[in-house]
């Protein structure tokens, strides 16, 4: 009786893809010994009550003792105070007596200890075995969290927009659109279920984007990172938008210009050192720091290469539109390589139509074991 | 009762894909009005018999007589004396009250007289409409004979290798292997089932190929057709491959090596008028005359490119491997084209999994309407 009840987890987990960021996307299901389900419920906002006191609440709504019920989580219950109390203690006080959970929790303040406590307390639990396929499919669904707990920088997805033979524009620049309405609606939501979309200067000059999700419903806007090493961003850009993170990455001494940014909310991380170009690898440092989980880069060709020469890259998200552009500007600008040996390795995680176009996501090769 | 016994002679068709050419692929299924099935086949070798007498013959051996029964053919039969008898004469002959056809036949020699003269002979004659799914995959079956009996000019099939990137060579020209040993095999099956396979002299330089079937089993070997404008081919190429034909189009005069390939069994098709460059869209109709229905293209950036700008190419076959390459060859140079909007317009036909590879099966828009 494992699994039926862990998948309904997960599928409460699945509901707070939009909601939770910076905190890990939860589900939780408790029923009685005969598998009536007590309560259940999955992870708020940053702040709010996480799965395993939702579904505590919702059993005593309903007026359910939990008395010796079992709950299934699809993560281990939280040990530390963060800005909540420790979900295990809460478990703890109301009497469940078997927890089944499907992955242990990567963050350090929890890391086993979760369950450590309520083993203590006479509890049994049961996890899965990491190649479970709920505990895969657990830990895909929270991939930035686990990334961010475990290399302390963010899961890297790049997203790209090109014509079948990969190009993203004309010589001339044109690109506005290569990819169907459909297919842009897609990327919002993509965009939506990240920490923070990362772009450079050189698309901001081009497109000045908003990088905001309007093509989808979300209950936040993701944050927005800029990758500006001559600090260059007018005050009057659309990516400042009201009630969002604006950061900005910059090599250059700029007094004036940063002063402007920051009195219109930017956050300025000044590099030094005398690089001209962004470290780019410091930078994904410094969003761990910022609790961003997934970070979705949207760039040019030219941040797109140097983030993949560098190796940064986990993931690429990419639309093939069914036309054919010959000449024109590449995904990315690296190389060249001497050797086929040198390329970048991807594994095909999944390929889907998206209106008329097709959708491809592609991990770098052994990225994703946490 | 139709679909079934059409579905049945539909799967028959597809048992002579690397059979017929340029015949057309169809298969035959003979019923009792109980549904008894009293006879099949498809369609043999060139010169060898059609599938309707494949299937009178099926059901002579096995004692049946077939007079009142049913034939369902998945192209209409053939009315005039080609390499054999009319097969509409043979069914009359035989019977058969009902006739259930999936497709009029586009041949001019054929186009409905095959119909109009079992009618005569008081048959009742049944064909699906032109959008009904079994009549749509007869078609697709036979994509080849249908474009060259409507257009005179064969189904050109460009086959590319590339990296997700769309890269089919690093800068330097290394190129074997983008793609997995799985992705080449689909690709000789996809060799085996052209009339002929085209490629240029930029390819007989830098591989020097062979481009026969070797990698899946096949009753015979597609011809292959070489552009090759200044007659330059080698007579030891290994192009040259014993039992099948090999056809080159050119617009240089050199005699001397004319009659050395010639020699080796080379037939050259040599354009006048001047120009320094193959006329393709003549070849085609060359092709036409060859009876070359499906033809497989296989060649550099340049002759791919050359074909597209000339709005020569049907369909892509393109194996995506994963992997980024940055800088590098492109699937086709032509262009820079100025507008989105002139980009060549696809529709994906299909896309699956080949080995770690993605295939993805295009078509130019539009160009499938026989």
């Amino acid at each position: 009786m494992v699994s039926p009840f862990l998948s309904v987890a997960c599928d409460l987990a699945n509901k707070s893809l939009l909601l939770t960021s910076p905190n890990p996307r939860v589900g939780c299901v408790i029923t009685r010994p005969d598998g009536q389900i007590l309560g259940q419920g999955h992870t708020q906002q940053a702040g709010g009550p996480h799965a395993e006191v939702m579904a505590l609440r919702d059993a005593a709504a309903q007026g359910h003792s939990i008395q010796g019920a079992t709950a299934y989580v699809t993560l281990e219950p939280c040990a530390h105070q963060g800005r909540t109390g420790p979900c295990c203690d809460a478990l703890i006080a109301a009497g469940i007596k078997t927890l089944v959970a499907t992955n242990t929790d990567p963050n350090p303040l929890v890391a086993g200890q979760g369950f450590a406590r309520m083993r203590a307390a006479g509890i049994d639990v049961v996890v899965l075995p990491p190649d479970d396929p709920l505990a895969i499919q657990s830990r895909e669904l929270n991939i930035g969290f686990f990334s961010r707990m475990v290399r302390k920088t963010p899961w890297v997805r790049m997203k790209i927009a090109a014509s079948l033979d990969g190009k993203t524009a004309l010589t001339n620049g044109a690109s506005q659109w290569i990819t169907s309405p459909e297919a842009r609606a897609d990327g919002h939501a993509w965009r939506a279920r990240a920490c923070a979309v990362l772009t450079g200067m050189g698309t901001v000059r081009a497109d000045n984007p908003r990088l905001d999700v309007r093509l989808v419903d979300t209950p936040r806007q993701p944050a927005v990172a800029l990758v500006d090493s001559r600090l260059e961003l007018s005050p009057d850009a659309h990516l400042f938008v009201a009630s969002r993170p604006l950061y900005i990455w910059a090599t250059g001494q700029n007094d004036h210009k940063l002063s402007e940014l920051e009195a219109r909310g930017a956050r300025v991380f000044q590099q030094s050192g005398g690089h001209s170009q962004v470290d780019l690898a410091a930078m994904l440092q410094d969003m761990g720091r910022l609790e961003i989980n997934e970070l979705h880069v949207e760039a040019g060709h030219r941040l797109n290469g140097a983030l993949m020469e560098a190796g940064l890259v986990d993931e690429f998200l990419i639309y093939l539109a069914p036309k054919l552009l010959g000449q024109g500007r590449d995904m990315a600008s690296f190389g060249p390589l001497t050797e086929l040996s040198q390329a970048l390795p991807l594994v095909f995680q999944s390929t889907q139509m998206v209106g008329p176009d097709l959708r491809v996501l592609a991990r770098v090769q052994g990225r994703d074991q946490f």
